[in-house]
């Protein structure tokens, strides 16, 4: 039992209590904490229901973050957890990369705009709207220089002026028929090609290449060669271009549900849907459909499995590496 | 051998060929293709380097998506390989639901904003920053209601006008002391009360209450507690609000890298760093430092693993669910 006392600058005298909000400063003297819950008030005292213990409910100075901790490494990703970290800790300014200014161009002919009746021959655009989605989430200004048709002059000011910002994407073009006219355009816009074709299925035709500091992609028209291109390639160039040093694709341990196989010497990625299984490995099933065009199974799938170019077939139950789609979180 | 042709109205004639761009429509006549990198023009007869057989790099009508197949179910998360899916198949045009308007609102006279030297007794305020950030990631739109200090009114006011909006979360006030004016604000603005307390740690004082169609979230003011509070119940309400019928907490199956220890009769989380191990399964280590107001570890943290109520301790190398990080995406 101890004396309930008022708020007042005397230092608390042994045996005697004050009332403090939940998270005020102890005054001086107190060094122990009777919650509200367990107190009762009966002429003039107060009563305990649980053992006052010295320091219990207490928060020491400095038992959380001392001075020279570091919080937020430099070259790590501003994570809610690290704004929590560094705001909780006083810190009011952080030094961080400016966002790179990305245009996206899309290129060919063929393409006609969602909501438009069918053309013999054309396909549906969407590769626009899926680069320029994924851009933004990877902390990108989009800048859409929209779609240019296959015409060697539009497309080569087309290049000229998406090479201002710090990227450009180009979507289409990337064949070596008459009608692409994006590699030609890159070439004489003084585009220096570090590299073409890669060993993935889909995405074989994908381009990268350089002009002082901007990057140059170059992703296939295909809707699957393109997200695959941008999510192996282009994502983690955003990321790293933003200060993320170990920035990478989302490639995460899985295990095949059923057999995977490849369908010729290159590494193939297979659209697949995504479970956890019993033991808390993710387990892999593609989708009935394959191919760089096949975007109707795209809604059912979480990611793709990877059958590596050295191996013909993947038996189910083997270990699989996966390539997660950008909101696989939403459904694992 | 086959002939080379020009570009025609008259269907090809049998031996023929025809120069066509990658992707356009196959000539009338025309049954198989030779790639422009498989064949040599000479002497007016085209030369291939590769097998010509029909059907072979041919796209057919209707071989992806037919009518009626549905490629986004009502109740879906529209995410990008769904609408990469849509805009494939020609959809322009999308029912959704709209965003939910989030009202968010910090209280305490004891919070200080981060920049500001420290205060004697004062906590630096980081919820408002984070809650703001998660919201806008969860598809809501964001509605800064400020910090407002200890005082009744203030506070009653505050509550009333966030009560205007689809979603209110208050931050801070929820405990029984007579500073604690959130509770009572909310009773007098006809806000009912459908819980209040749940049995985690960090969080249990969560609240939670309806006034017509507005649901109003109370979370505790400490930084940890109001984390999991919205990545456990309100991020998977503002996405049912926005149609998403099975959105619910991300919670993953893991496995203890060390033996994990509840410290009362509480579902505790504890702040861990995750990492694959080598058999696809995702190990939780905790953080040194525990404890609602501990924040100085979540830049090196992932999640928090699951201990549950009715068990102790889990064994180092025992399954446990994870509940994972707003951005866990960005390290695993």
């Amino acid at each position: 039992e101890v004396a309930a006392g008022d708020a007042g600058a005397a230092p608390l005298a042994p045996g005697s209590a004050m009332r403090i909000s939940t998270g005020a400063l102890l005054p001086p003297g107190a060094d122990a904490i009777l919650r509200v819950e367990s107190a009762t008030v009966a002429g003039g005292a107060v009563v305990p229901s649980e053992p006052l213990v010295p320091g219990r409910y207490v928060r020491f100075r400095g038992e959380d973050v001392h001075a020279g901790d570091e919080l937020a490494p430099a070259g790590a990703a501003l994570t809610v957890g690290r704004v929590a970290s560094l705001a909780s800790a006083g810190v009011g300014t952080v030094r961080v990369h400016r966002r790179p200014r990305v245009h996206v161009l899309i290129n060919g002919d063929e393409l006609q705009l969602p909501g438009t009746p069918p053309r013999d021959g054309a396909v549906y655009e969407s590769n626009g709207l899926v680069l320029r989605q994924l851009v933004a989430r990877c902390g990108g200004t989009v800048l859409d220089g929209g779609i240019v048709g296959d015409d060697a002059e539009a497309v080569r000011a087309a290049v000229a002026e998406g090479l201002a910002g710090d990227v450009l994407i180009v979507s289409g073009g990337m064949s070596v028929g008459p009608h692409d006219h994006v590699k030609p355009a890159f070439e004489d816009c003084g585009v220096e090609q570090l590299l073409w074709r890669v060993r993935i299925k889909p995405g074989k035709p994908f381009w990268f290449g350089v002009r002082e500091r901007t990057l140059v992609f170059g992703l296939p028209g295909n809707p699957l060669s393109s997200l695959v291109g941008f999510l192996l390639f282009v994502a983690p160039a955003l990321r790293r271009l933003q200060g993320e040093a170990g920035a990478r694709a989302r490639i995460v341990p899985g295990r095949a549900a059923v057999p995977l196989a490849a369908s010729d010497e290159r590494t193939t990625l297979l659209t697949s849907h995504l479970e956890w299984g019993a033991d808390g490995v993710l387990l892999a099933t593609p989708t009935a459909r394959q191919g760089s065009h096949m975007t109707g199974a795209l809604g059912q799938s979480d990611g793709f499995a990877i059958v590596p170019h050295e191996r013909c077939e993947i038996a189910a139950g083997e270990p699989v590496a996966l390539l997660l789609a950008p909101d696989a979180e939403e459904a694992l």
